[in-house]
């Protein structure tokens, strides 16, 4: 297997799920792929934002449940069976009479390692485009999350996260090597800045990175850009998906993270002294 | 005139100039470029980095001049007499035994607005590829650099200093509209993130971004890219050169910037409550 090439790697899968308004079939379909996903070497496995929901203000509070609930105890059992990690994309969470969306992640023991909601909500308005307001119905999370594995340390955030380069910066600092945006860009936003940003944020904290989409969906009222995709430390994409439903596989390579470090070393060369400008004026 | 379609706006010039080993030469050809793009209706011009010498450690010194020196004297009343504003690229600095890479710039009153000395030296190894230690020979600069203009203000930097997120952040928190990166990028960097760097840059802070290169040169020691670019604020590239001697040009237009900023509104939607984090850890 490939994986055996690397010194320092694994192979890391994105599942750029077709999500339904059928639940029950949306969990039962991302095991499915969380199990070929494994056979096929892959030690991490990631699935897109809303993964067991549409994605829309209007299907939140129906979708959502608990943490633990029926899809994140679904999601633990087949880390478990798949001996993977899961990084479970996102699901509408219900907790205190609020509504997050939230992501879970966990280890081959089936273990929760992870759980983050989404900081930055999606509230934007490109006039004849696109309005859609995630606040209308959800709270925020307050925290940035990372999670550890046997691989590397992982920085998560929720797709408009990734807008907020802030964020990443903080991820990288803390020794993050991945970063993981389940994401649903739509087709405003997603031609114009989903690989871009992905590639932003690689190259300023060289490190790799992944934005995984649902499938494109034309009948749904929130139509999702698709192009799951994956970004090493240079900038350049190591595998995407196109609109149609399927698994994006990269080989992620440590060694190979750390000659770029070496190469253009601009962690070592950041100037904080100079950075605090903006405080002074 | 396509300026006057816009309430708040100025066209920009950036000069892809061909820089050759003689340096009177070189002074006179970015004036007769500065002339030819004010004649055009150009408001600011740019010129690229190092423009009156070889990019090279082994020029740098005898390239080198003082501040007020032959060359920022010629810039100063070349924007005088083209009533233009012209942020001068960069040339080698001798100041006090050091050399530096420093940018000026210029109001139509020829008066000197801004001196910006890269802060981040350029030094990088990739093995095989480009290997340039810009701090043999250079000394840093240690602060940022904005200037003010009747149209906006403008965040400054050099080449490598685009590669630094957070001096975009404090340039664009300071309410910079524009960031001016003279630069040259090489034949390794340039196709990997030439582009990308100047688009990331414009969209995390949804302001316009132009980074002007030297045209390229196959038989100098350090072959630039060229491709000098201008983005708008949504990431949208407005003009790009290819790598022979020419200027691009773009209608700048705040009135667009405003609705971006509007449509997407991520510099209300930061959270620099959860962005210590890297410091408890």
């Amino acid at each position: 297997m490939l994986i055996n090439q690397f010194k320092k790697g694994f192979r890391l899968a994105c599942v750029q799920l077709a999500v339904t308004a059928d639940k029950a079939a949306n969990i039962t379909r991302a095991t499915k792929f969380i199990a070929a996903a494994a056979k096929n070497g892959a030690k991490i496995v990631v699935l897109p934002e809303c993964f067991n929901s549409p994605y829309g203000t209007q299907y939140f509070k129906d979708y959502s449940e608990k943490i633990p609930g029926e899809t994140t105890t679904t999601l633990a059992q087949a880390a478990k069976e798949n001996n993977v990690h899961i990084i479970g994309g996102s699901i509408p969470e219900e907790c205190g009479g609020k509504l997050y969306n939230t992501l879970t992640a966990f280890n081959p023991q089936g273990e929760m390692i992870a759980k983050h909601r989404k900081v930055h909500l999606f509230d934007i308005d490109v006039p004849g485009k696109i309005r859609f307001q995630e606040s209308e119905v959800l709270a925020p999370g307050n925290n940035l999350t990372m999670c550890d594995t046997p691989y590397c340390k992982i920085g998560l955030g929720i797709c408009y996260d990734i807008r907020f380069a802030e964020m990443a910066r903080v991820y990288a600092n803390s020794g993050c090597k991945l970063l993981v945006y389940p994401g649903a860009f739509n087709m405003t936003t997603g031609p114009a800045h989903w690989e871009l940003l992905a590639r932003a944020r690689a190259v300023d904290s060289q490190l790799y990175v992944c934005s995984v989409s649902p499938a494109r969906d034309e009948t749904a009222t929130y139509t999702a850009w698709g192009h799951t995709l994956i970004s090493n430390p240079w900038g350049a994409l190591m595998g995407e998906a196109k609109e149609k439903e399927e698994i994006v596989y990269a080989d992620i390579d440590l060694n190979y993270l750390d000659e770029v470090r070496d190469a253009i070393p601009v962690t070592k060369q950041r100037r904080e002294d100079v950075y605090t400008m903006s405080k002074a004026l």
